[in-house]
């Protein structure tokens, strides 16, 4: 009988093992050719792996392989000896003695554009038609190693803070933030519909474990074709017990950034350096009233306001550059948003009913992040949804919680293709969605 | 301008806190109330936290609230004094002095099950249909625990061994697995399906990171209603390229396994220990071939071999006993699926191509992984497609990967729920769900 047991070393190394080993050292290594520049009396042989590019050198005659039998994206094992090379990258580069071919791109396949290019400059139409080749660009696949690194800050810190990690279901059978937006689906005989967030699952999980949080698919049947809205985004989402205010969710959201960034600084540092990022400053963060924050708009930009309970997207944008300008803060909390404007389950201001102790994040103008208190009793919530015209009799499951008791809470959904898009200064969501789903895309 | 700038420490403590600091403190903390027992002289009043039970002493006189106004299902601040009890959890109580109530249940309702019992013995559809209160049971929610600690095992592993983690779209266009088990869903207009594996992504994503992985919800529009199947379940997700054989898949399985459940018995002990389990041993998991396995179960068990292209449950569960009485093993790896039970991208065995260089993974008798190696030519692969009858044009964006080079590569899909119902010797995987989808439940 055969056994499987460990993982068996492999002779080949990476490139933080070369750098540990230095030069003059013959090495073994795989990757994929990601180009070749003929010099006619050499040629430079870029390999490219998940750890970066290496530059290998053939030498006609040094090598027993026929340099222009090579392809890009032909899959290679090769093995020479390391020279210091301040020029490429790494500071290295292999002077090659054997080749072994792995595997082959098709038959007479061309690239259809140069993914070994520094950058893209395609059309967004092409880049993303072409997305399964195009993400093997440097600085595309960048974009999305930082985006790992938002969601493992994230999730360290959620951790830290004695979060349990959930995972919720997708189909469900109401319409948590209501609204049309939302995917229908035969279930079985049945009308299902896709979750537009995880909202009455997480307040659920609150009963439980006082603190959760998820990381998830989140659907939005949302017919704008704009530079920010996908219909299937990424939701990191949480929510926590015994809060005296929702001045704890804000709380934790910001310290949750700060820790993010810091950790992207340390774990990310080649990646944000590829694309050019200096993170924002996430320390403090200025917080400002909804009602507040439109009448200094409209003050210092003289701007009408022309509905008191909604925000505009220019707004939006007019607050960030307030902030920006007054208090060089690339974030604010824009706290007390309108009851009309917020779902049936967020807690109105006793202060003023109108409103609700809620709060949206804005990053360089843009919402990143929707939260707030929810009801915790019985009572109010039933009173709420009944003041609303809403059959309470579509919500047992979700009324059980209140029923058998919730302590008070809260939380928010940030939207990570946002979160991401706005930390790498891109100007459409879509470059920041490995396979972005919108009105017309629905492939690759 | 009000700033917001770190979590604000609170005056309440966590159990480990009261621990550490030893008895005779006046401490502070919140909890829900679990369960009140009244002894005439003085009550037990316990609460539910997310990090244990902590048991308070009420004397009448001491503290300056009526005891028979406290309900099961509020939540409290309380505060008293640290008092050394080697019968409470945790070897402590709180002697009370201050009771203040944060929420209340709604008035008149009363537990519908008895979630402070040890175990809850009523019947699956009742925990079903009551799973919000249900799952605050202290061992209900201590299998959800473990369940997380499962993908954190997991998702470290993959980190350590260079993987990258990607976020793949569930709304897709094309049907990855094959056959009918598929839910559609209407997309502006056009026919969507959900996604029944990441599969094509995380191909598609080898060609970028060479290892990457994923942890998310996969949809199977199963009709089955059996113990072991669900049709929403979460799935843990890898693959990686530059492999020598599809044994390296085996290898990161199992030391991923034996990883993650060092990791269960170091961080989740608690939970272990609530629920009674001790892990299995995956040091080392024998392999067999698939048709060899068949034979074995067949002669050992004086069982007739029905169809030599397919294992039926009940084979699985007598090669999970072959491998538990002659190895003393609880996994087994079972070899070479024949290719016309294996997907179109299974790469058959050059050997003999009626098999596949693919394998189940068994645990204690049922299949919890399905992996392979992918074929990796574009011609190789064409012509693969073209012999099972399929439209190459249907594939575009899947073959773009082949005919641009992929490295040989391989990868695995493991089912969460059914890893974890094995691991805590469960019976039905709605147990290790925490809100399952089957043909009849699309609530809670």
């Amino acid at each position: 009988m055969e056994f499987i047991s460990g993982i068996k070393r492999k002779d080949t190394v990476t490139i933080s093992e070369i750098l540990e080993n230095g030069a003059g050292n013959t090495v073994e290594l795989t990757g994929a050719v990601h180009t070749i520049r003929d010099m006619s009396e050499f040629a430079f042989v870029v390999l490219r792996r998940y750890d970066g590019v290496v530059q290998c050198v053939f030498e006609e005659g040094k090598v027993n392989f026929d340099i222009k039998s090579l392809r890009e994206g032909a899959t290679v094992k090769v093995n020479g000896e390391v020279n210091l090379e301040d020029r490429a990258p790494n500071g290295f580069e292999i002077r090659l003695k054997n080749i072994t071919v792995l595997s082959q791109p098709a038959k007479d396949s061309t690239m259809p554009i140069p993914i070994s290019k520094w950058k893209l400059s395609t059309s967004l139409e092409t880049k993303m038609a072409l997305r399964p080749v195009a993400l093997r660009n440097i600085r595309e696949r960048a974009k999305f190693k930082i985006q790992e690194g938002i969601v493992r800050g994230f999730r360290d810190y959620m951790f830290r803070q004695n979060f349990t990690e959930i995972r919720t279901p997708k189909i469900v059978a109401g319409n948590a933030e209501g609204g049309a937006n939302v995917f229908k689906l035969e279930y079985f005989g049945k009308k299902a519909f896709l979750a537009q967030s995880p909202q009455f699952y997480k307040q659920t999980m609150v009963g439980v474990y006082d603190r959760v949080f998820e990381v998830g698919p989140v659907f939005r049947a949302e017919k704008h074709n704009t530079t920010r809205h996908l219909n299937e985004y990424t939701g990191l989402d949480f929510e926590m017990g015994y809060i005296d205010s929702f001045y704890d969710i804000m709380e934790m959201e910001q310290s949750m950034l700060d820790y993010t960034f810091e950790f992207l600084n340390t774990e990310y540092a080649k990646e944000l350096k590829t694309l050019g990022v200096t993170l924002p400053n996430a320390k403090k963060i200025p917080t400002v009233r909804f009602d507040e924050a439109k009448k200094l708009v409209s003050e210092k930009y003289d701007r009408k306001i022309k509905n008191p309970y909604d925000l505009e997207p220019e707004e939006e944008i007019l607050i960030g550059q307030y902030f920006k300008e007054e208090f060089d803060s690339d974030f604010v909390f824009v706290t007390h948003y309108p009851s009309k404007k917020r779902p049936f389950y967020a807690m109105d201001d006793p202060e003023d009913t109108k409103f609700t102790l809620s709060f949206d994040l804005l990053f360089k103008g843009m919402e990143i992040t929707t939260g707030g208190q929810r009801i915790h009793s019985y009572e109010d919530q039933v009173t709420k949804m009944q003041e609303r015209g809403m059959d309470i009799e579509d919500f047992t499951h979700f009324l059980m919680i209140h029923k058998h008791g919730m302590p008070p809470h809260g939380g928010l959904g940030i939207g990570l293709e946002r979160l991401t898009m706005r930390l790498l200064d891109e100007t459409n969501v879509r470059e920041t969605s490995l396979f972005p789903r919108d009105v017309s895309r629905l492939e690759p």
